[in-house]
């Protein structure tokens, strides 16, 4: 893998978490790192200039949506994703694997692929491992992903056929790949099953993938659930390779992921809940539309320093998103966005300091006791 | 008028076009002035970050919409609109006439004022003179507007009436305001009858005001007759004083109007047509969601310096605003607002050089050439 590598700088020595650095063509990334979701080549609501300013140094695409609109050969015919929506850091794309399994009734599994339509306009369509690499070869991201089966995770059966596939199929991507400036993850399945994720993560590790992606958590099991994966995988999979949870990026989740050896995380749930007027804070979520914020000065979190906290009162915020204005969209996100990545950067400053077990318990300590904050992920 | 002055710096001496400077407690607003509309305190889609980048020098904010959502007491509890939502340069409020005489069946006018129901909650409200300037205050402008009668601009006998309303309304709201850091400007009305706005023009010089404002413009009456009026009233309005013509903004409007006396105008123009995907280019509208687009590698404009154009293609504008994506609406604002604003610096400089009614000629020429630009204003 030209201009790919992972450097492991420290491993904590109270957790598996890990502090290191992913270097790919567009620039390196400090890892633990949580990636912004661009689903449509766009960071819901956020330029470039504020993805910049607000340090972000991955963002993930969606491969099934961009393959959908504008097209893989268009991108392509722009020079990649990089060139098409002016990112010029590093991007990942997942699979499309997820969202074509989630098209209920409209897709067709065989063992070679998926015959699925479209959602936006019921056209006929086929995914096949081969397919799905010379579609993220197009889109030229940096890091990009195998195609996968993504099962229930409680259904045993389903996970051990699905699990067959995914490994031909993760052969299959390796042997179809041919782009040597990007880096194919590998991706674990085998739901809630300890035997069957053990068996995935030694099948994939043997493939000697540059990277690998931990997929099928965040859609329907338990944390607890998720984070026994997490342990058994950990001890298997190659130490010197980044690891990737995919579609979990709650402020707990990171904490607990990370704890566990996750090293990249990314979700939609920062850009999704600012759309629904909901922001974080140390204490939890709270939402923006509440009687109780009308003539409130304070801004949402008085110790955050990004745009939003710096400028504008809860009383501003909410009159916005009371009166539907976009600005209160964007005025969220660039929060949940900031809050996210500087408990990122905090969370990697803390392990390389021996202080990541007590920044651990000292905000999950204040996180429970305000609004909800029960969500874990969601993906788009 | 403590810290509100108007210099007249220069006069063109083969059109009515005048170069002057606004001087508020806010800063100093260089004439003549295009001021982008912030309804619900906010200009869509757009930061007061974005604004300050692209140069605005004076918005106007609703004092219909501010008044029903958040509230004016509100407002003024956070120290007036300039801090509320975080713009440290001048701003104008309108005087809600136009939003309420266009609230049909909702409202019902009399000699002393104008009761009407919210079109957000159907809840009762009265506004006088006194009121509107009540409010106003609390809303704390650098420049507010008297409460006027905005008639159907072809009604003779409807126009002699609400005349002398909004002549006794000016007279009322200049006795009940008291703020001196505020510039209470009187409004021309007058449909387009010549006879009219003379006896409405001259009669409003006699209260000296320290703007003049020309409205019920905009709002059915042809560019024709838009053009005749401002002509009637340009020798008799002061000289020395400010003139802004409501609700007006429209590239080519702005040529025209520059040319026959105008120093300030306001329009929701770029920013409503931007949220349909439609850009201002040198050679008229164009929209976004144009099939010839899809692959089109060159931004809105090649000569234009905003960051839209500096940084994205049509085609990835296109797949924005296709895709229902917010940044879409936002990228085709900041450009909208930019063209306005950059034409306006350069009308000024052109009456700077000797050089408007060349200037003007070229950007004309060019203008009619390419998509529909039939449009001349629009309020909210």
């Amino acid at each position: 893998m030209t201009n790919f590598s992972f450097d492991l700088i420290k491993e904590d020595s109270r957790t598996n978490a890990r502090v290191g650095v992913i270097h790919t063509p567009h620039g390196d990334i400090p890892t633990p790192v949580f990636a912004p979701v661009g689903t449509q080549a766009t960071v819901k609501t956020l330029s470039p200039a504020d993805l910049h300013d607000l340090g972000a140094t991955l963002i993930l695409a969606n491969t099934y949506h961009l393959y959908l609109r504008p097209g893989a050969d268009l991108i392509a015919e722009f020079g990649g994703l990089h060139n098409f929506m002016r990112w010029d850091k590093p991007i990942l794309t997942d699979s499309g694997g997820f969202q074509v399994f989630s098209l209920e009734g409209l897709r067709k599994i065989d063992d070679d692929g998926v015959t699925f339509r479209s959602h936006l306009d019921g056209s006929k369509h086929r995914f096949t491992p081969e397919k799905v690499i010379e579609i993220q070869e197009k889109i030229g991201a940096d890091i990009i992903m195998s195609f996968d089966e993504c099962a229930p995770p409680h259904d045993y059966e389903y996970n051990k056929i699905a699990l067959a596939r995914t490994h031909r199929w993760a052969e299959r991507g390796l042997a179809a790949h041919t782009r040597t400036d990007q880096a194919l993850y590998g991706i674990v399945q085998g739901g809630v099953f300890p035997d069957l994720r053990e068996k995935s993560a030694a099948f994939l590790a043997s493939l000697d993938f540059p990277g690998y992606s931990i997929g099928g958590l965040s859609v329907g099991e338990t944390k607890a659930e998720m984070h026994a994966m997490l342990e058994v995988v950990h001890p298997i999979l190659p130490k010197n390779k980044p690891r990737y949870l995919m579609g979990v990026g709650s402020p707990e989740d990171m904490f607990e992921c990370v704890a566990r050896g996750v090293d990249q995380f990314d979700c939609v749930l920062p850009t999704r809940i600012a759309r629904h007027g909901a922001v974080f804070t140390p204490h939890g979520r709270i939402n923006l539309r509440k009687a109780q914020y009308a003539r409130e000065h304070a801004p949402i979190d008085p110790t955050c320093t990004c745009y939003t906290c710096q400028n504008f009162s809860l009383a501003y915020l909410r009159h916005l998103i009371k009166a539907g204005e976009i600005l209160g969209l964007h005025l969220a996100t660039i929060h949940n966005i900031h809050f996210l990545l500087n408990i990122m950067r905090n969370i990697r400053e803390s392990i390389l300091n021996d202080t990541f077990v007590e920044y651990k318990a000292a905000f999950l300590g204040k996180w429970g006791q305000g609004a909800r904050s029960k969500e874990q992920g969601a993906r788009e």
